[in-house]
This record gives C-alpha cells, sequence and structure tokens, in this order.
C-alpha cells in the first residue's frame, strides 16, 4: 500500500485575531506545502478543504478557497468531521487517488475561531453534540472531556497531577515551535493552580481556539517521486465513529472511534504500536493525550498514566507524543488540525524537526479526534 | 468502469414543515433505499452524509445519524458542495469503494430550510456567495439566475415563454410524481402571469425551499449481483467548478463547472450525449434547464430553448428530461437533492417509472449543480 505518498506540508502560525480572511491563511498554508516541489497550481487535479462550517459566516467555502488558490475549474467541495475533518481529508484524497479519479489533490484545512466570543464558541461547539437531548443541558466540550477524566481516575487511580504532566510535557515542546499560538512552559504545578473549567480540568488542561490552516499535497508514487525530495508515504489509514450521544457511549475511559481507527490502521499498514517511532495524538485536552495512549496500544487500559509519569512520550522515551506542542500548545484551529498534526509527522520522518526531532524516525502515527469521540481517524506514515 | 453499482435509492415526501427531525428525515429515506435488499444494517462499511450546514442548528449531523441508522462504529462523515452535495458524496463513495477501503457505503442527504423564514433562507443561500464582495450586494440565487437569463436573452434571443415553457413541462411531470412538493398543473400563461421575483424571472421559474431526505446504496460488483434485483452501474463520473465570484466567471450564457463535469464523465463512460436516454438536471431556475441542454451537449449553444420548444425533452421526445417534475416541482432541500436524481434515474433504469417511465431506457444522466455553477456533477448510470 505504499503507493500514495504526502509530498508537501504547509501551516499558519496558530494565532488569535490574525486579522486576515479565511482564503489568505489557506493561500498562506498552500505556498508553504508547495514550496520546493517540482510541479506548479497547474498540476494540482482537484482541492477537498476540511472546516466546521460554524465558526465563520462564509458558507461552502472550498468554492472561495479554490478560486483564490487559482484552481479553478478542478473539483473542489468540503469534507467536515468535526475536529477530525483534516484526516478524513486526507482519507478521501487518498481514494480518489487510488481510484484513479486524481493525480494530485490539495487538502486545506482552516478555521477562525477567535473573533467569536467565548461565550459563542461554546455554543456553537456544543451544537456538535445532539442539540435536542444532550446540547442543551449543559454537555459542550470541556463537560463532556471532564467526565472522561473523572471516570479514568474513579476505575483506574489516574490523578491531577498526571493530566498536569501531559500539559507539561507539550508546553515544553510548544516552546520549540515557532508556528504555535502558547510558546511558555509550564509546570506541572501551573497547571495545578490554574482555574477550575469543568472539574477535574482547569484552564491548563484546555487547548485553546486559534486561528490557523493547513496544507497536504498528496500524489501518487511515481508523481511523488518525481516531485519531491522525500515523499512521506501512507501506510495505514483507520477510520471509526461512536455514538454521537454520551449517553450511548459503552466507555468513558476509552474511546471506541480511535480504537476502531487504530485497529483498521495497524492492520493495513501491517505493523504495531512497538514500530512506531514518533507520534502526534489529539491532546484537545490533558486526558484526551492518555486515553490516547491506551486507545493506540502504547499502553494498557489504566496504564496511560504511568507512560506520562515515566516520561516514555518524552523526546527520549520509547514513543515520543506530540513533540511539536500537541494542541495544548499550538491551538486548535479545527479544521487546520489534522493538516498540522501531519505536518509534524511528515517533518520528522523527512529529519527535519530541529530541535524536536526524534532520531531516525522512520514510522509515525497521526490520532486526530473529532466531537469527544463521535469520529477518530488514525493514520500511519512511513519514510 | 462497469464494477460499482447503485443498489437501493430512497427518498422521502419532499414537503414544508415536515415536523420530524433531521434523523428521522433521513431514516426514512434509508428505509426506502435498504427494501428489498438482501443485506442488514450491518453489511454497511461507513456513511457519508450530505447536507448545507447553515440551515440547520445541529453542527456535524453525520454523527447524529449514523447514530441513528445503527450505523457506529462504522466510519461516517459530511461532504458539502452546496446544492450539487447529493452528487459528490456519491463521487467519494465511489472512490472508497474502488480504492478498497469500503464494500458498501450508505450516502444521504437531508435539508430542513422550511423552518426559517424566506427572508432567514435567502440570507444564508447568500453566504454562498463571496460574503466580502458579493452577497453584500444582493447578488442571492434569484438575482444571479436572472443575469444567466438576461445574457442568454440577449445573445441567442431567449424568450420569457421559453423559460415558462420549462416549467410548464416539469410542472405536468410532477403531478405524476407523489414525492414531490408542487403537484399543480402549471400552464406557460400562468409562469408569465406569477409575480416577479428577479426580472425576467417569476415566482414559477424559482423552484421552492423544502425539508426532505434521499438515501443511496452503493456497493462493488460481486456483491450488487447478489443482493439487488437489478444493480444500476456507475458508468461516467465528472465534476467540475468555477469561480465562486460572478465576476469572475468567463460566460453568464453557460456553466463551465457543468461542461468540465459533463466532458469528464461522457469520457469516462464511453458515450455521448445522443447516447443518453433519459436526464436529471439541476433546474433550480427555469433558466438553469435551458443552460443544462446546452452544457449537456443535447443543444448546441443558443439552441437550448429550441428544445423545449419543439418538446424534445419530455416523454415523447429524443431526450426526456426532468420527468419526475424536477427541482421546480420537486422542491429542492438542498443536500437532499442529489440522491433525488439519483433515485429517478435508477428506477427509470429499472423500469420502475411508472407513467412517467421512458420506453426502454438503458443509459441515464444526473446533472447536479452548486452555489449557481460554482461547483458541477455529472454522473452516468446504466443498467
Amino acid at each position: 500500500m505504499e503507493d500514495i505518498a504526502i509530498v508537501g506540508v504547509g501551516q499558519t502560525v496558530f494565532a488569535r485575531k490574525c486579522g486576515v480572511s479565511i482564503k489568505e491563511l489557506s493561500f498562506d498554508a498552500f505556498r508553504e506545502a508547495m514550496a520546493g516541489l517540482n510541479i506548479t497550481t497547474d498540476d494540482i487535479d482537484a482541492s477537498i478543504v476540511c472546516s466546521a462550517p460554524e465558526y465563520d459566516k462564509q458558507r461552502t467555502p472550498s468554492g472561495l478557497i479554490s478560486e483564490y488558490l487559482g484552481l479553478a475549474p478542478k473539483p473542489t467541495f468540503n469534507v467536515e468531521s468535526a475536529c477530525s475533518a483534516g484526516s478524513m481529508g486526507l482519507r478521501v484524497a487518498w481514494s480518489m487517488i487510488k481510484a484513479g479519479l486524481h493525480k494530485v489533490v490539495a487538502v486545506v484545512g482552516f478555521q477562525k475561531m477567535s473573533e467569536l466570543t467565548s461565550q459563542e464558541a461554546q455554543e456553537r461547539m456544543g451544537r456538535a453534540r445532539d442539540i435536542l437531548w444532550e446540547s442543551p443541558f449543559g454537555m459542550g466540550m470541556p463537560a463532556s472531556y471532564a467526565m472522561y477524566a473523572r471516570a479514568h481516575m474513579a476505575k483506574y487511580g489516574t490523578t491531577e497531577e498526571h493530566l498536569a504532566m501531559i500539559r507539561a510535557k507539550n508546553s515544553h515542546y510548544g516552546t520549540l515551535n515557532p508556528k504555535a499560538y502558547y510558546r511558555k512552559e509550564l509546570s506541572v504545578e501551573d497547571v495545578l493552580n490554574s482555574e477550575v473549567i469543568a472539574s477535574p480540568l482547569k484552564k491548563f488542561d484546555c487547548c485553546a481556539n486559534a486561528d490557523g490552516a493547513s496544507c497536504i499535497i498528496v500524489t501518487k508514487g511515481d508523481i511523488a517521486q518525481n516531485i519531491a525530495a522525500i515523499p512521506i508515504w501512507i501506510m495505514g489509514l483507520g477510520a471509526g465513529s461512536d455514538t454521537m450521544t454520551m449517553t450511548g457511549r459503552e466507555s468513558l475511559t476509552s474511546l471506541r472511534c480511535a480504537r476502531e481507527a487504530a485497529k483498521q490502521a495497524y492492520q493495513m499498514a501491517g505493523v504495531g504500536p512497538a514500530d512506531i517511532d514518533v507520534a502526534e495524538v489529539h491532546d484537545c485536552f490533558t486526558i484526551a493525550e492518555i486515553l490516547a495512549y491506551e486507545d493506540l496500544g502504547f499502553a494498557k487500559p489504566g496504564e496511560g498514566p504511568g507512560l506520562i509519569e515515566e516520561r516514555q512520550t518524552y523526546l527520549e522515551g520509547k514513543i515520543p507524543v506530540n513533540v511539536d506542542g500537541g494542541l495544548l500548545s499550538k491551538g486548535h484551529p479545527v479544521g487546520a488540525t489534522g493538516g498540522s498534526q501531519m505536518r509534524t509527522i511528515v517533518r520528522q520522518l523527512r529529519g527535519e524537526a530541529m530541535e524536536a526531532q526524534v532520531e531516525g524516525a522512520e514510522i509515525g502515527l497521526i490520532h486526530n479526534v473529532g466531537q469527544i469521540g463521535l469520529y477518530g481517524d488514525v493514520t500511519m506514515l512511513r519514510r
């Protein structure tokens, strides 16, 4: 399955009040993704635009962006699965290339969230729950992840310190990432002392809304070999879902969507958790990174807290995770996040990750989750 | 390319103030699509949900619908290209099956529009233009199609009577369609005497907002042969785009996105316009059907009006078009429209179209346009 590759990756700085339009953000990411490739815009067959539509007034943004990137009259459309939209966009691009419909596809993800007030943003995010039965009763993002955290604590003895250790690690690597929104190092105490958002989650257990865009250029093997210095091959793709309603979930200590996705991706790639050299996981809240350790098989159920306690997910550990700072440091502009995670892994596998480089990384994994465990995507890449 | 088929098609009645939720609408369409198939819900690998997100408060509806249809934890996501979302969803489903990711995919399209006031609906539709440069100046749907109509009149001598003839034909066939919203026969005079919306377009030159859902079940050849009495094969797929801005368009008398899509679909299918036995075209306004005749090669540029004048697109003509009543009679619940068009063609090719049957139809075409010519999709099916 090594015949389709990512050849270009780009990302804007993730920021608040970025002051430019969504098409300008997207162009910035596209330009970085195209840099150094031996093709022009004319060689791109199609574009897929990934975003959660509620944050922006503009409807059907793929047309606006495709026009601005100079891609008309090539096909373009929008793909959305809440916060995992970028990974789903790659999955669709892979399929269209594999099926022979297209040769080179640009996957663009974006979001502008910071012009909304915090209250407006919360209300719109809440609509990703069932708007008849859950979101009216306060089941927004922090409350839901707080439930996961409480359940994990009750079942496995996980502590607030464990959660804070995740942020401490990610904030450390965030200081090395010039495209991260939050670049200040935080200690475990800083996290524990920050204000409570939804107990046990405190301010620094939560990632921030942000503005940003990302872009991935995907193509088939023969073209990839010709146009890119180091193509990075797509070796595994997995996608799962769960119930939208929290009440329908089988478990609150594991995300079924992510387990399903991981199982498929490992099977397609023919490797296991021990073969992964570097991973990006969806740490929208600190507890989410611990769930990811377990759902991806980096640790057994209940042993995720031990992994961070032993610093095994630091650069020098057995499985470095989120060494770009994660969503917690970078910020989380919904549609741009999956592409940003892929950019990090691609740069790791190319050996371009600078101070955050995992030496000799050959295989990387991206874990991207949408709507509190409704959508799960796992992607595996190799050099 | 005959190895992927549509095996099931379903559609709700298109109506106003339908009184049920989007998941219930979707279930209704899904149930019809699954009826008579030798599979159960468990055999469906993935679902793709098509809708324009602005009409409904619910965010990321694919999760809600996937749960309600009993499909979790299978992958699900949203695809959107304004009014052509349903066709784009089929294109993505085809790709995922062709690429080997899935075997049986449900493509669900829905929209609930009629709970909005007319003014709210207009404002939201307007956001499908560039919200910085066009929609604030009144370039909504009727105004834009009115510009096409005026340009066609100026260049080719098309008349308001020609436009009215389209509605007269489609309203006639609408009376035969029990799932159409508008089932009253209208004469050319009725159309000409209706109130002006955006000159030269009058009320009956425009389709109506509606509530509804559609569903298409797609699978690979070997499974299709086993589970369906008459699989209908996907023989051609084409997709194109154009600029989002009206000012960027090369022509106002033809839709480039549709011409691009038609060229690709004819090439993939290995047939030409003369081989099409029956067609569904995107008649959101009467002028749109005339543009479609020309963009699809049923008539030369400027000769579309002659085709309706000679009644060549009636059942007994050389190329029957919209013999289910079209969007003009059925109503146009955005995300459901592509699937509804496919249902009509599938039923024609199966020989199930009752009084509207085109005798011996073997090859059918679906032309689905989004955002006033930004997105164009053409699909060809054969028995």
